[in-house]
């Protein structure tokens, strides 16, 4: 027992999570516990170590709550959307990075100076991910302060946990959108200072350079100041998603051997960073990623879509360099974690059609990346990504008997069939009840 | 006005279908008339062509339904499906095809002996399938007759349009799944005689040959002549979706010159032919295909999860080869022609990674495949596919403001961004209303 916390919840049954990439544990017959602050205090199917929880918290047997045919997941995690452009989201989907951030991204990010727009489209954004069961997600909003407090303000109304960035962009950018280097700057800082005294331990800054060709070097370091002096705030950037904008950045920096070196440059490399798509990375790349302990957050759907390229999950594994998943909102048409599982899967197919060597990834690691692989991410593996005692209450009760389920369970399906056709062919219908930090989300 | 024929129904509003593989028509405003007897009678924002159809039939003014902010678009087509194996769809994505097929399909395959099993995931299957839309369907049975006839009469009481295939298999298949050469054609006689006899012109039989290697020179021969006989019926089977299944019937048949060779010795390739996946074909076969006026069924979803490969959709097409999408439920784990369509977005983004030249394919052109490619591939493209005048109405009414529709819709979205959002995040919510020729679909 974790002393001083209250046993408010209890539910027996069956919970599934990851520990290892390699293995889903089916808990039947379990029973976890959970304290009024959120936190769990036991995962057990031993009768007499329950019976200790209960009796030394007096929790009555009878207030137990039987999950019957539902089981508790984690939460999932996203760890890279862009809440302005879920306005877009399933739009758009004819053109390559480049040309869809003129075209159709940078026109609707500009518009979300109006604080009204700003509040009616993230609000959607916000109750559609919670739908979908994200807990945790990485947001970029856009420059615009007043905006990006109030997506951070949305966030922590509606109880989710999220990481929220004003996206700094002062060079190559329409002069619709962009910011002067010093505004940047000092938003940016007032930003962190907002939020960090708003004290809402679930909603937290970081800082986001959109990507290097839009930032000076004067922003840039700047900014990796900022990353010294804040030792607790995250990072986000693009890495190497398209090959024009590889030759893009090569043509900017013709002296640092490569994208990657280049946010290493500016001090944007270290444990709390978190470098969306990642997919053409030399050796030398994925080295100096593993070597500064940053992070890749895989956001396949977009790649796809805006015909990146496919990552080689495998090879990211390989090197063991932190890796969870994206939506990539709305590079990536779908808001669900579920939908990204899938197209990890397919993208890593994919390889395996180039690469004959190349190991699909398997249901069972596409759940790991979403939910354990998240926590790593954000750096919160110590309080995230599935439910052993110590770690917070964020979880998804999942119904695979809910009315109007998209898929069909059979007299003869084992619990894990059963969750294999929640994998793939689940969606936010089966979510029962959602929590985060042991607080029941309302779903609007 | 097509002589004889009653009005019966007439909606006013969008109408959206395709007419080349390029173009989808969005058409406001529009007045589409079906009869009695489920046919399109006009399709019209002409006032006065209206109201000539209007008096001519005395149809009142005030029974026009008005779409309001709904549309309609034509029923999908899925041309390939394994009904029995939904019991499976979501699960066993673990395995390539033949090892696939050993370990997880032919097992459940060969449980459809039991009528009781059958009955039950026939009814979920076909129910699922329209539910999503589905209002055309190939498919693929098991070898038992009286099974086969069961999910053709289920089929027919659902009000589904069907293609029911006995599925033919006397050789390299299990002990507990396998016929004799003689019960394989005299059951495949009586099916195709039953069901003929039957005379619902929604439910049609199709000849099935599960796939080269699964039969005898003998059964081949003689369903190559069933065709010749019944030069009405279509034929079905599996092409070229597995490196190890081509170098299989390369040994088994040394002196024809490739897979699709095979087929045409037969005598099963011709203008009623559906082959599935069609993923490795060489120019010769290509070539052979056209040439016979074969078609091909392209399988994304499947081919992503079997490890079968990325088909080229790009050459099909230059190959003008009769296209269409399907399930290939549980090879493919979605039972929704709307996943298939993103798939084979997503396959033809992943060819485009390769190779540079290959024209990803567009939002516009996979809905023009789900409908019209599907009819010309079930050759009635007089019939199907859209909802030109003199075609029967396979329908559906899409609400994109649906209550729990998966994406949300902005003031400033467009008709057309209305509709790609609803092609990439919607799904069976979003189904109001389901006609097949005419007759409303009520969903269990
Ligand atoms: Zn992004
Ligand atoms: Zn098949």
């Amino acid at each position: 027992m974790i002393s001083g916390e209250k046993l408010t919840k209890v539910f027996k049954g069956t919970i599934i999570h990851s520990i290892h990439i390699h293995q889903v544990e089916l808990l039947q017959n379990h029973y976890i516990g959970v304290s009024d602050s959120g936190v769990i205090l036991f995962l057990s199917d031993d009768d007499k170590t329950v019976q200790e929880h209960l009796d030394s918290h007096q929790f009555q047997r009878s207030d137990i709550v039987d999950l019957g045919r539902k089981f508790i997941i984690p939460g999932y995690i996203d760890t890279h959307a862009h809440a302005p452009q879920y306005h877009n989201a399933g739009t758009g989907t004819d053109l390559p990075l480049l040309k869809w951030l003129e075209k159709y991204t940078f026109p609707v990010e500009s518009k979300f100076r109006d604080l009204e727009f700003a509040e009616h489209v993230y609000s959607k954004v916000v109750d559609r991910m919670l739908r979908n069961g994200t807990t945790t997600c990485c947001y970029y909003a856009t420059i615009h302060l007043d905006a990006s407090k109030l997506l951070a303000d949305i966030v922590s109304r509606r109880g989710q946990r999220g990481f929220i960035g004003k996206v700094c962009m002062d060079r190559h950018s329409p002069d619709h959108y962009i910011e002067t280097t010093d505004e940047s700057i000092s938003n940016t800082k007032e930003f962190i200072r907002v939020i960090l005294e708003a004290n809402n331990p679930l909603v937290q800054p970081i800082i986001t350079p959109r990507f290097a060709p839009s930032c000076t070097n004067t922003l840039m370091t700047a900014l990796g100041d900022l990353a010294k002096q804040h030792n607790k705030v995250l990072i986000q950037s693009h890495l190497s998603e398209n090959l024009d904008e590889i030759q893009w950045v090569k043509s900017l920096y013709p002296d640092i051997p490569t994208y990657t070196h280049v946010y290493h440059h500016f001090g944007l490399l270290n444990e709390r960073t978190i470098m969306a798509h990642a997919i053409h990375l030399s050796e030398d790349e994925l080295k100096l990623l593993k070597q500064t302990q940053s992070s890749i957050s895989h956001c396949p759907v977009s790649n796809f879509t805006l015909t990146s390229g496919n990552m080689d999950i495998r090879k990211v594994i390989q090197h063991d360099i932190k890796l969870a998943l994206g939506t990539d909102i709305s590079g990536g048409f779908s808001p669900s974690i579920l939908q990204v599982m899938r197209d990890s899967i397919k993208c890593s197919n994919s390889c395996s059609f180039v690469d004959s060597a190349h190991k699909a990834l398997s249901y069972e690691e596409a759940f790991y990346l979403a939910t354990v692989g998240g926590s790593k991410v954000v750096n919160m593996e110590h309080k995230l990504g599935n439910l052993l005692p110590g770690k917070e209450f964020d979880a998804q009760i999942i119904d695979p008997f809910a009315p109007n389920s998209p898929f069909d369970v059979f007299a003869g399906d084992s619990l894990k069939d059963i969750f294999q056709k929640y994998i793939f062919l689940g969606d936010d219908r089966n979510i029962s009840q959602l929590y985060v930090k042991g607080t029941k989300i309302n779903f609007n």
